[in-house]
């Protein structure tokens, strides 16, 4: 993933797209980037760490430990509003809340997403690690096919993936060639296509930004996120994650996606699970 | 789990204790029940059947499919006041928002939980199941000990272990004789004690029933919940549920418990994930 000109934390295209501005005491602006789109629809975990860079703003705390957002309707593009609340603050976490919202050309408030989110400081955590999770054995990154490998490309447009660096581990691409391995796995490397390292926002976004777990499963279309949650256990190290995710459950027309992360230093650095809509 | 006499649902103790009544538009009052709590400590799923209860009342649609909660103090049994408001109603889901509070003797308001969550009709969902998961291996409940096969009672008192009929895997079990496996696991058989079979709200209640999996880390004392999200996956058939625990990640002074809930009919009914501080 070397780049020409390496993107630095605090100056890369994704801080300045999840960039807000308070124009009142809890009410920030946004403008959603059209560059986080995939067919046209704004990235659920892009959302997050817009609403998690409003909360950071709002809260005593900087950094999310776990934050909860269910999604109400789909973004879109443009300019938004971000309303935060203090729900509580303690000595070493606080918790608030945060709604993302959209106007219509008629002026009428439609809500995006709400989310539930308990801050910390990454920094004080107590360095100990009690543990029997092992990262996923996924091959190098060189030896994982990325978007320009497809054989095709994707219609419609899926902008997100040039402000990515995903690559796939080819025991979960196989739905590309038409062959999933019906085990409802997806597994990859994700970086940043310009270099920026991790940070807790960026965690935010990676949960959300593989292939559904249902393209491994057979199955084609779109899974919208009714509700996801992420728990942020570590400040990731430089370099690119590994992501691993699974769905174990199928049925009754939902499915829920289990993720992790896995840094540089081979930590668990989140932990993510989402209710979806599965395709019809 | 035979009983002299059966309770059902709707009248059991569980029902009466999670009782609601609506003062006002988007007001509940209800009184946290001494019988479900451990240690002095207010159980955090009945916090959640609770406000499920309210959410109930309040959305079109009647059965939690996820619930996100952030937990804020810890709730002393006595009166309390759930405010609930609804975010989005659509044609198959609502979302709403429960906020439960109590009172100081000086008049202060203090808040307990907020709660995102988003509601749908489990009848209406497809029947089609399309999964991996299998249900835990658990011995028969009749090998599985209970609380009156502890070698000693538990000091403190534990209100709620009398109101449910609870069995731990003894593959889980080892802690209480001070051997733990090591492992963050915890299995067992889940019922309520007079024989009221399971629904969604008891759902909510299972799936912080169990002791903790830090038990079976060896680590003794409190691990309070900073946030605990559910899944209602299906309606539960009559019958005891297995419940299947397991923490992943100790860490930095927090760990994960990641439960499932299986009912008699072998179906996956249940998924839970919480983040909780680890004992000192």
């Amino acid at each position: 993933m070397a780049q020409a000109v390496q993107a630095s934390i605090g100056d890369s295209e994704f801080d300045r797209d999840t960039a807000v501005t308070l124009r009142a005491p809890g009410v920030h602006e946004a403008r959603l980037s059209a560059g986080w789109t995939i067919f046209g629809a704004v990235n659920g975990g892009y959302l997050l760490a817009l609403t998690g860079r409003a909360l950071s703003g709002t809260l005593p705390h900087p950094d999310p430990f776990t934050v909860s957002a269910h999604y109400l309707s789909a973004s879109r593009p443009g300019p938004a509003v971000i309303r935060t609340e203090t729900v509580r603050t303690g000595r070493t976490l606080s918790t608030g809340q945060a709604s993302l919202v959209q106007y219509e050309e008629d002026g009428t408030e439609v809500e995006r997403i709400r989310v539930l989110a308990t801050h910390g400081d990454l920094d004080g955590l107590a360095p100990e690690v009690r543990t029997s999770a092992r990262p996923p054995a996924i091959p190098p990154y060189e030896r994982c096919p990325g978007p320009a490998d497809a054989p095709v490309s994707l219609p419609g447009g899926a902008e997100i993936m040039d402000r990515l660096a995903v690559r796939l581990d080819p025991a979960t691409a196989g739905w590309v060639l038409g062959a999933p391995s019906g085990r409802g796995e997806m597994r990859g490397w994700f970086g940043l296509a310009d270099g920026r390292d991790p940070d807790p926002l960026a965690l935010l976004l990676a949960v959300d930004a593989l292939p559904p777990t249902s393209f491994d499963l057979g199955l084609k279309g779109w899974t919208p996120t009714v509700e996801l949650t992420v728990h942020i256990r570590c400040r990731p190290a430089p370099g690119p994650l590994r992501v691993a995710i699974s769905t174990r459950n199928l049925a009754g027309g939902f499915l829920e996606e289990d993720a992790e992360i896995w840094d540089s230093a081979d930590r668990l650095v989140a932990q993510s699970r989402q209710l979806a809509k599965a395709p019809l």
